[in-house]
């Protein structure tokens, strides 16, 4: 038997994500946001959505680019300082102890310190509500040597990216592996 | 040191989504996703990006609806045959064990094993490239009493959602509880 929630953003699991920006001066920014996705494979794309009031919003619209920075469970109280703090006021990525290097590929900051970085170009703006959507086409993936498993892909097992649970405001580790995607189903049919 | 691994779709975490839809002939279907994301708070809003070519593509352009069933973890079989079979030439539910019954809101079908289904209105739909994306409104959430927690809230805990990790084709658990979100953040700065 279900019970009626009501009209909310209850969806899991959902991804902790930073967002990193270069502010009008120039000066990086970041933001962590649970409120993004994958969004298109050809071209390779990532949605994230921002307030218009954040500082972050700003850098992005002019920038017209951003990186995401997938911190690993070790940087959970560092993503969490990020999405706390506003740039408006205070070195954020210095104060976390992080560092912002510049992308060779597009106009925004990588974060040194987080195993797998998403170099992202704005191609589409969508309003939607209290929250704008920005598509940004990823142009390059860049993964720590440490994270990359057989075939050279980035294993999640070394990543550690960190989950977050909306409304009860908790981060969460991930956990055991269950199945073979494109593969288990073949059980029941194909 | 980072290593440039080039264009791809490589984010983590990456959730686990079934969306389904009525045919143009009423008959329900459903497709397993991971290029999904909560959008907006207010309207809240999830996107999730279908390839044309799916069959589910038109149900959710016809009806302008959908559902977002979020399996448990002792669904992960049946959510993978669901992202494998086309519902062109065979009905996926059935052959999944798997109930469709019909929400009171929108023009779609949820998925009564699922633990928490958002039942949602398509508001946007935004042409990517071999994607595209469906902006819902989210009108309601509907969970298991058995997955509620303290304040009535899902607790994720329960409801044991699936992570998918891309390129590499494997599905997670999601694992330990690792910090409180707006708050351990503090220890830094506000």
């Amino acid at each position: 038997m279900k019970r009626s929630l009501g009209a909310q953003t209850l969806a899991y699991p959902l991804p902790t994500w930073i967002v990193a920006t270069y502010d009008r001066d120039g000066r990086p920014n970041a933001m962590t946001v649970a409120w993004g996705g994958i969004c298109c494979s050809i071209p390779p794309c990532v949605a994230v959505s921002l307030r218009e009031a954040t500082y972050s919003y700003h850098g992005l619209t002019e920038r017209k680019a951003f990186t995401v920075n997938i911190p690993s469970e070790k940087q959970v109280v560092e993503a969490d300082y990020l999405g706390i703090a506003s740039g408006r006021s205070v070195d954020k990525l210095a104060k976390a102890k992080l560092t912002a290097v510049p992308s060779s590929l597009v106009d925004a900051p990588c974060i040194e310190e987080c195993p797998v970085v998403l170099e992202c170009k704005v191609i589409q703006t969508v309003k939607i509500g209290l929250h704008t959507q920005f598509i940004g086409e990823i142009v390059d993936v860049k993964a720590e040597e440490g994270v990359l498993g057989p075939g050279g892909l980035p294993d999640i097992e070394q990543i550690r990216p960190i989950v977050f649970s909306p409304h009860t405001h908790k981060y969460y580790a991930v956990g055991r592996y269950l199945a073979d995607a494109f593969s288990s189903g073949k059980a029941i049919g194909e």
